[in-house]
């Protein structure tokens, strides 16, 4: 089974039994305007806070409580059911227990909510009996027509609109919307991300816990709440992605938007260890295919929790970046070794300071030792902020800068609460240049609302504590301010083929009628034809049996390699048949002749189809490269021969291809066109394709030939 | 130069230029009992700063001020020098200019002052004047007998004995000591450093700022401080190394006292960038060098500041771990997955609970789904702390857990300033387990004093906010934990040899009378005898040109491979000694002749001599391996077999040695040694030795053999 189905499991959802609610329905119950709590109770923890947060975050609409048995809760007067309301209602909040839900969706439904949210535990997160039940209350909301968020979750609170769902402590701690909004499967760990965000001045227009996302997944939600005008990044954290279709439709609006997503997907190593069987496959765990398709997409990845929303943050703040590198002034020479590393660790490009760019800092005095990047002011700037200014500018003016970090003392809540004259100074100079600018504190802290603000006020507009969480945050804004989506073309033509297992010639023929060089060889079926064979292919020679049954021929004693005359031809022929005739079942068609070939490099192309991600192309160098390194690069399709060369370039082996070592420098041009025909092949093949591949394909100069194919169908 | 080296001399010092101070100099300085601020002014900044350090932080001796017109400063009177003050000093602090400083020096010095603080910065950090004035000052101080700190930087804060040398802000907010003492070269850092520190709950025994190290380094001081019984670890920001044997001697004493050493190491991109010239020594970049002298001493080494601290004061309080793996109970099921991918990331090994804590977990209720580690309590543990408490207990109990680990949330001085019901119940069962237990807050933040001290009342006596800080952190700790010094024997009888070029063959010669096996091989100064050397070992052969003059024989065209007759010996045997001759000052002594080898797996094994660390051994695979993929394992010498072993272990080619891809599994016992052999002979060749390499090593099963060695001197 695949580990991202399998997590989609362990909440008890595969991806094909979700009904899939539609954007008006998701944006209804996002801004509905009569909602019922559904439980509503002094006893419960959970009535209590989430009648808080219905009623503390400015929600405009019109608010019932519901009790079984009638009795008065938060100081209010309650209803026994929905329907007792006796007006229709748009979403009901359910803090009821698991067995109670359906009971819960049934009067909801019928007091006309078209929407719920499901806090309860115990559905797909807790074996068979809830997998049962949670399909179960699926299939009753589809009769019913209600859709339900969770089970497993926490609801929403939709900021921008004050309407909430939350069923939960409040995960901000105050009602002020902001620009991003935060989806995460997992509550608590929503609820951890708002606390965070608090202190550090970042805010969200909504936070949104889906639960074990019986009939709503976070993908859902984001595609219906990326086209919110008020929402400008949307940063997720995700435990599993079952749906690629999903995935596409989200990133692709999201690019058409320029809105950025910032995703912190878990399960990194729990994926690594689950490898796809077949051969191609175990070039890749999972993992790096999710990674592949995230950045494919543009979609930022990062590492932790505090990088999740510390990247929203910087990346809703200063949107899409001016080309360029990161420029850094720094008080601090300490400081400035560790943006080196940080930048070097993190990928973080630095920018080369322009000849006039170091006069000038030299003119000003900013550039106490060596005008370079990261730039030391030196503890002077403490007594001349000037310095500190000036160096802003003149950085910020580097035609090689994109964006500017300046690492400084930001005011916290304890030590230092207001900013200091030096940070003033260091607005005005922000608010005079035209690049984002972002003030770093050089170690992580709390900023409290006062000092966010107060640095705001004065033109700081962008603040992160923490070098490495700073340089980590520009470093993932650049790349998506640099990518664009680029559309490739799948053909749309399908190939007519019957899927049967077929012989390495059969392959071989395939390949080869879609413009992928092959080997010149010879079907021989007995030991005469064999030796003909060879002799007109020209010595030495392999001989391999020709059987659609026997997949790894070498295994059984079916190839024989560097035969260089007619007897050790014959010899070899009788060999490999009788021991593939061994095998049973297998039906031995023959034997292929082929010259034998040295030198040169040998590569493995080769597309799998992933049950989320569909198909994708594996590449990478033969021999140890791929048995002890495990070095390929992975792409899904389509591909075209732009995104080849790029895949090459990857390759920890690669300058084996450019000429290393005494290799010949190979064509890289038409190496990169056999691949992507390759691709087109296997999109071209149907969806019952299950693999292809080439292996090897060997290279040598512009001498570009598969050895040996395999191709599988499910 | 070597990158270290030039570090150490960015800041205008190298290592020999130094005059070392003693421990009881350091000790007396470090403990003054009369302090005279030299430069007290109400006019400077840093007078006003050192002045309140000074008077703020319980310092129970004298303190006189010093202003050159006898001015009122700070409230108090002042003299005019420190002669003037007509007793004597223990130690001046100088807040004056780098132009002062002399005349200070003197002036202190006739005060009968063993010790200064030289604040000022103007030396060695800025350019060929700057490092010469610090020579001067090195001079000047020798002769008066008088030992500075810095200069450039900002001194010391002794807060176990209430004495401060402190220029600048108080890098802590109060004067309550702890077990850590913190020692940066970048004063700037310590100050960021001890305003973290304040709110995460860590406290310094010391904060110390070496600057430009003239005459007192990082590594005197540590080592000074490591036998403070009040000190339990050591802390140190490092931009520099200088000089190995301060770091062996402070390591090794650490090691004796069991005191952890954390260490920040920067500059580790800049230092990948230099490379050291041989090519044994392009193996590897200095920093991996540093990384393992690190690891080889037992030092916690950081990748970030904050990291750095809180990995000390996670040892600083629980000093050695027992034996065992990290165990992990969480409230969330979204911060399991965090855990498990930090635990991949950062090689903390997570612990596999037996089958009876397994059992023990499902009776208590406390393992709602699968009892795995790490354990989700799930949010039911809200309404019954009990179900978290019992899972503490039972995982700590467990035989393959040595920390536990417990994410919840901690208290801050914001959102929730109280410990919890819950915390406190944790912190009773954490008082009933007999190993150390970390309570986890899923993301940084700030805890403030109160909050520190309130979880701290209640049992809970660890505590790190963040995930990846603390999964990081306690691996750290693991690790030290795990750590015993091992000695090795270097051997002591010294090779009586003339350190002039040395021939292959003679090289060979040399390798071979120290039990290292070498290729059979013939010494030909004909046609005739080459031809008849090539029939006695046996066809094919090589040849190679003799000279001692000529290193690298393939690349004048001095080799010939795979000779098959008579006919190819003789034409090769004039083509090389030709080629040879051609070499402008060449002696050619004939050719050497082998059997060629083929098959089995090269490796590369050599010593290079480290400006900073002395002699260092580097194994390799050949080929694509070591010029393609930079896979070698490094390691300061003298090793023994078994650190061979481990080296061989660290190569990303290892399974070549075991018998992967169809190689023979070699003999790894006689590998070892025969490796081993080369870095003994090394260290007996003496000071002159500059590299000594062994390329390649043949490894084919048991047949070892070097086939081709070299020898420099410096």
């Amino acid at each position: 089974m695949d580990a991202a189905v399998a997590d989609a499991r362990s909440r008890g959802t595969a991806p094909a039994e979700r009904t899939r609610p539609s954007r008006g329905r998701l944006q209804s119950i996002l801004t509905a305007s009569t909602v019922a709590l559904v439980g509503a109770s002094d006893n419960s923890r959970w009535s209590l806070t989430a009648h808080a947060a219905l009623t503390g975050y400015g929600f405009p609409g019109t608010l019932f409580l519901v009790n079984r048995r009638g009795a008065p809760a938060h100081g209010r007067e309650t209803s026994t059911s929905c329907v007792a309301i006796g007006r229709p209602i748009d979403l009901a909040v359910c803090i009821v227990s698991a067995e109670s839900l359906p009971d819960a969706l049934r009067d909801a439904a019928a007091a006309g909510a078209k929407g719920a949210i499901a806090l309860a535990s115990g559905f797909g997160e807790s074996g068979a009996a809830g997998r049962q039940a949670q399909a179960d209350l699926v299939a009753l909301a589809d009769e019913l027509d209600i859709t339900f968020f969770g089970p497993n979750c926490l609801g929403f609170l939709n900021l921008v609109d004050g309407v909430s769902g939350w069923a939960s402590p409040p995960p901000v701690p105050d009602p002020e919307p902001g620009s991003i909004a935060l989806i995460s499967q997992s509550g608590g760990i929503a609820i951890q991300l708002g606390r965070f965000s608090a202190k550090h001045g970042i805010r969200f227009s909504h936070v949104i816990s889906t639960g074990n996302e019986a009939m709503v997944d976070a993908f859902d939600v984001a595609r219906t709440i990326v086209e919110d005008e008020r929402v400008r990044c949307i940063a997720m954290f995700v435990e599993a992605i079952g749906d690629a279709q999903r995935f596409d439709e989200l990133t692709a609006r999201a690019a058409e938007l320029d809105k950025p997503i910032v995703m912190m997907k878990v399960g990194r190593s729990a994926l690594a260890a689950e490898v796809i069987a077949s051969h191609t496959g175990a070039l890749a765990g999972d993992d790096a295919l999710i990674d592949v398709a995230l950045r494919g997409a543009g979609v930022i990845r990062v590492d932790s929790l505090e990088e999740l929303v510390v990247t929203a943050g910087l990346v809703a703040g200063t949107g899409r970046l001016p080309a360029g590198k990161l420029g850094v002034v720094s008080i601090s020479g300490g400081a400035c070794d560790v943006v080196v590393d940080a930048a070097d660790t993190f990928g973080t490009p630095l920018a080369a300071f322009s000849e006039q760019t170091q006069a000038r800092l030299r003119e000003t005095g900013s550039a106490y030792g060596a005008a370079h990047n990261p730039l030391d002011v030196t503890g002077a700037a403490v007594g001349g902020p000037q310095l500190m200014t000036d160096a802003v500018e003149a950085v910020a003016a580097d035609p090689d800068v994109g964006i500017v970090a300046i690492v400084d003392v930001l005011p916290d809540g304890d030590l230092q609460r207001k900013p200091s004259a030096r940070l003033t100074a260091l607005g005005e100079a922000i608010s005079r240049v035209d690049k984002p600018c972002v003030v770093i504190h050089q170690v992580t802290q709390d900023l409290t609302d006062d000092a966010s603000r107060s640095t705001e006020a004065i033109g700081v507009d962008h603040r992160i504590c923490g070098i490495d969480m700073a340089v980590k945050a520009i470093g993932g804004a650049m790349r998506w301010s640099e990518w664009r989506p680029r559309p490739i073309d799948a053909p749309t033509a399908r190939i007519a083929i019957e899927p049967r297992p077929l012989s390495e010639a059969e392959a071989l023929e395939l390949l080869s009628a879609h413009d992928i060089p092959i080997v010149p060889r010879r079907l021989a079926t007995n030991a005469d034809e064999a030796a003909a064979a060879a002799v007109e292919l020209g010595y030495p020679v392999v001989v391999k049996v020709v059987s659609p049954e026997i997949l790894h021929k070498s295994d059984i004693g079916g190839v024989a390699l560097d035969l260089g005359s007619e007897a050790d031809v014959r010899t070899a022929f009788a060999r490999v048949t009788s021991a593939a005739s061994a095998v049973a079942g297998a039906r031995v068609d023959g034997v292929l002749v082929a010259p034998m070939r040295s030198g040169g490099v040998e590569l493995i192309a080769g597309v799998v189809r992933d049950p989320v991600w569909g198909l994708a192309l594996a590449v990478g160098l033969g021999g140890v490269w791929v048995n002890v390194l495990d070095d390929s690069s992975l792409r899904r399709l389509p591909v075209d021969e732009a995104v080849v060369h790029e895949m090459l370039g990857e390759l920890r082996g690669r300058s084996l291809l450019e000429g290393a070592r005494g290799s010949k420098p190979a064509d890289l041009a038409r190496l990169a066109q056999v691949i992507a025909n390759l691709g087109r092949l296997a999109l071209a093949l149907g969806p019952r394709l299950e693999s292809i591949e080439i292996n090897p394909l060997r290279v040598d100069g512009a001498e570009i030939e598969a050895l040996d194919g395999a191709v599988t169908w499910s």
